[in-house]
């Protein structure tokens, strides 16, 4: 049995006796394990393919823990997993209390650094060194970032510190000219030219003797003369980019061959300072679907069918989120040619390719840089124009700074579509995109949305980019709509309104987006008992809708608000602070939605079961909140 | 008189006819103004005086507001304000309902961009130019950085995306080897060596002579060698490291000659595709003191007298806040060697010099670079280091996914010391630190604490760094401590006390750092009329004293708080959500705080005044929360 070996690996040490030969069979042996487990449980197959042989030839050429290997996003960290004892647990994979998709401290000593967003290693790395030089110790230090992440800006901000102070450190670049979309980018083509180059070594031994050919030459040209060669020595052919910043470059080194592996690992570790190892990789290696994937379809799936490569689809009844909201603003850029889009790095995820193929001019993929998507978008609002800047929810988070301080203080209108907002499920606590209402709510000047379902989505769109007052955000889930009839025509709904979708007397639920039908379901499961529950489509998170609040205060009904979002600063906050600035202290009011801890990996379902956001749960709280006589509490 | 011809200036129409000579005598003017204006209203003096010709010479050379200046941070666009037509708002400068200290859109059309924090101008030019395509005009885009704000990730990510496009832009990086303090990075070598290189032209044009000295060689050599002679011509001594980037690198250039740059400036005006116009100025050019100073003390200032370069200083009493802290570490320092400090580009903002003189090793200052800065913070935590991190608070804005993502998230021990926290002043809104209760307290596992008065700081400091259990973090006004005497020996505050500074039944005021003291002074006021309010300084913010919460709501006496911080989402909402947790609907509780808007500039105590933190109000809201025969509201 082919996997039997996998299973019973403990630790890497076992690699330091393996031949290049029986590692080949060891690589061959992963990727058939890994094509056959993920084609189960889904995963990041195209990146952990790619990087089969580097990954083991680090942990033989490297001791881990002692050594620390960082990997930056860390969903290609699968075979990390397999050598450090974790094969058995790849049934498993990103399911509820299962082997988590990224590194994790608490599954292994050989994970010393969480990931999951990009371009924090060489950050995390340099802290690590530190560290070691103060302790006086001498283990290696080795980030493993891909040419995708090298442009999250943090990495650059990174590059630039451990340039200069000269730290012992290998950062090995993994270069697979994708990191979920095709790259892009100066620093793209930087490395381009590097993979076109040829290998440094050879060109160097060649350069030296074509200097000797470089007659001498007196007067002023002799300095010039002088400087040609020394310039050319370090700098030539070679990662001259990388060398200016301080940097020894190494490569570009075949990351499919063991010996090309580890005679420039082993010419890393003896060399002094820091290190940059240019490892080309082919993401998807070894799995014909993967490996033929040019548009990043394959960097991470579910299930899917090993012998055809088909995506085992999951039954869906509406249209993707994403792709409702990408398709709506196409549609509206074909009446308005100031809407422009502009995605970091997600034009796959957030479904701008047709966007992109109707209107290449106006569609912007500027790399993994949301701080530069964000106010490259508030520059294009102070000339009239109208971005959609389409940013998942948990990678908002980095362009915080950017949406209050360019966007929302100078009032700019940016349409920002916040994709994958609520729980995420699989990719787990680093994803799920849970703290947008309360890090954007008390940001003066933005409007904050979120649509009962796919049709009026398609009107919240429209909304957005008919407004001219300001921000205003548009939060949407990952997954699917519920399958509605869809409107032919676009309407714009007035800001700050919300509608009542079911009446009800004994007590009200105000909640918005994915959590309205479990609001409907406990409201109509009450009722045939008799108690009659208003359900509020709280569509507009900021501003409320305050008439409606002060009708609803003014009554004294029970008040519950719902929210697949953190509870602390949330919508719910926004209503008690609406309460309390209205002096309405008699109604009891209670808030469901994520307490203060971050939320693991699980199916979605899962971890709304395990948080108590369910129909149940909602049913039994407002039972609480209902007194027995149905009259209203009053103390 | 000197300054009558700066005052009668509209706009800069009139410099196109100036001469080079009658050019040097407008610049001696505005020096002139600017070193006798600040002097009296303080302000950005070096870095204005460092731009008075590049200034002058953007202005005659290109034709704003058509064509677009960017300048990043906007501190240097004191000149700019004066050849706009703002001279004579001078001495209202940076003062309440006076001329704003960063550039402003709705001062002046020649204001295309506010900025405030570093790093936007590339990407917000960027916008511009894509707009500008798109509209088929053809105006220039000329963002003014420095070499400073190049090294933030954000500025990275646009050269990046800007180099790829090839859009025509000209940026100018004005390089006067400091931001605030000494620069520091890779790239600032980068730069160092591009100064001592010499002019790139003349270089250029022995380098084909040199060039065609290179025999003709046969077989594999001759690939070698055209790919030499290919490489030199591009990047030699040149700025290769702009050039590898997509842009064709000018200069270095002379910042103070207006030969120097025009010939510049219209090369770069012809020129397709973007530009780096490498610009060398001296900070604080032409007044002695500010030109003299190596440490950033001269680059932003108060009032100070002309002849000595003395500063007016403004009586205190107590030690500036972030002097104690620093302090504070430092002590802690000694017998603790795990301690070290993380400062972006703020030692001395940030009190660290002491510090950094007695620990070198153990101290390092990062750049303009907050993300990084925070997450190598976090890397030095999970060697078991104890990080202190020194960030303004608007700046750690910038850190926010850094803070969630890499440090709450992996519960790290980082000390994080959140200085100028709450109202900032003259600096105005892109400076307010207003926010971070707002976008920190909803992240899981952080405390968050302010102290008192500056005794209580000290053993707060104390408390965070022996505190083992995840991140911990600590604000601070701008400003310094109140006089009070302070302890020896340092104690630790058990985490999540409050304490009763004042006793008091028939309201209490839950309030915290600087408002304490009106609090105080309120209580006081009201007693004299027999009104008794309980003062308590709820100095964790996170988590709070929910022992003493329960008391003072079971009590039913009603509660005010008091924050110097937005409202939304805020210390108040957090009592707000305890009491709802806790079903306490009988408490009134009233919220003192910023309103939802951005708050200008002016000093602290008027823009207390015009948002209503004053003793006076809190009194009036005080009154009105207790009813006429002080018995508790119930309804």
């Amino acid at each position: 049995m082919v996997h039997l070996d996998l299973l019973s690996i403990k630790n890497p040490q076992f690699l330091k006796k393996l031949s290049n030969h029986e590692l080949e069979k060891l690589s061959a042996e992963i990727r058939q394990f890994l094509i056959e487990k993920l084609s189960e449980t889904g995963g990041h197959i195209g990146p952990n393919l790619g990087v089969v042989e580097l990954t083991i030839a680090l942990h033989k050429v490297f001791d881990s823990p002692n050594d620390k290997f960082i990997w930056d996003v860390g969903h290609q960290s699968y075979v990390h997993k397999i050598l450090t004892g974790r094969a058995s647990e790849f049934d498993t994979l990103r399911q509820y209390k299962g082997l988590c998709g990224f590194p994790k401290r608490n599954e292994s000593e050989h994970d010393v650094w969480e990931t999951g967003h990009s371009s924090t290693s060489l950050s995390a790395a340099m802290g690590m060194a530190i560290a070691r030089d103060l302790k006086k110790s001498k283990e290696h230090i080795i980030p493993i970032i891909g040419d995708g992440a090298l442009t999250g800006g943090m990495a650059l901000e990174a590059l630039n510190h451990i340039g200069d102070e000269n730290k012992d450190m290998i950062v090995v670049l993994n270069d697979n000219e994708m990191s979920i979309a095709p790259n892009v980018g100066a620093l793209h083509n930087v490395l381009g030219r590097l993979r076109t180059a040829g290998k440094y070594h050879w060109v160097k031994d060649e350069l030296e003797y074509l200097l000797k050919k470089i007659p001498a030459v007196g007067g002023r040209l002799a300095s010039t003369a002088e400087r040609v060669k020394d310039s050319l020595k370090y700098m030539l052919v070679s990662g001259v980019f990388f060398e200016e910043l301080g940097f020894t470059y190494l490569g570009p080194v075949d990351g499919h061959s063991y010996e090309d592996l580890f005679e420039n690992l082993q010419y890393a570790k003896k060399t002094k300072g820091p290190v940059l190892l240019h490892v080309i990789t082919k993401k998807g290696k070894g799995y014909k679907p993967a490996e033929t994937d040019t548009i990043g379809t394959w960097h991470g799936t579910g299930p899917y069918k090993i012998e055809t490569g088909d995506f085992v689809k999951p039954k869906v009844v509406g249209p993707a989120w994403s792709k409702l909201v990408s398709e709506t603003v196409q549609k509206l850029a074909r009446e308005d040619e100031r809407i422009v889009a502009v995605t970091p790095a997600m034009p796959v995820g957030s479904k701008l390719e047709a966007f992109a193929e109707e209107f290449p001019d106006r569609m912007f993929d500027v790399g993994i840089a949301e701080q530069h998507a964000t106010t490259l978008a508030a520059g294009l609002a102070t000339q009239n124009m109208k971005p959609f800047l389409a940013i998942y929810s948990t990678f908002l988070q980095r362009a915080y700074d950017q949406v209050v301080h360019d966007i929302c203080r100078q009032n700019l209108n940016v349409f920002i579509g916040i994709d994958r907002a609520g729980l995420v499920g699989a990719d787990g606590e680093t994803h799920q995109g849970v703290f947008d209402i309360a890090f954007l709510r008390h940001i003066p000047n933005i409007v904050l949305m979120m649509a009962k379902d796919e049709n009026e989505g398609q009107h919240l769109v429209n909304t957005a980019l008919k407004y001219d007052e300001g921000p205003i955000a548009l939060r949407y889930a990952r997954g699917n709509g519920i399958g509605v009839e869809m409107d032919k025509e676009l309407k714009e709904i007035p800001i700050g309104t919300w509608e009542v979708l079911r009446e009800g007397t004994d007590a009200v639920i105000l909640t918005f987006g994915t959590t309205i039908e479990m609001a409907l379901e406990a409201a109509e499961q009450l009722a045939r008992n008799g108690t009659s529950i208003r359900v509020v489509n709280a569509r507009f998170i900021k501003p409320m809708d305050e008439k409606m609040l002060h009708a609803i205060f003014q009554e004294g009904i029970p008040v519950l608000t719902i929210e697949e979002a953190i509870l602390q600063g949330g919508f719910g906050s926004a209503v008690l602070e609406f309460a309390q600035e209205n002096q309405y202290f008699e109604t009891p009011i209670t808030r469901i939605g994520i307490p203060d801890r971050f939320i693991e990996h699980g199916s979605v379902s899962k971890l709304l079961e395990e948080i108590g956001m369910t129909t149940e749960n909602v049913i039994k709280t407002l039972s609480s909140m209902i007194p027995k006589n149905k009259k209203v509490l009053r103390s």
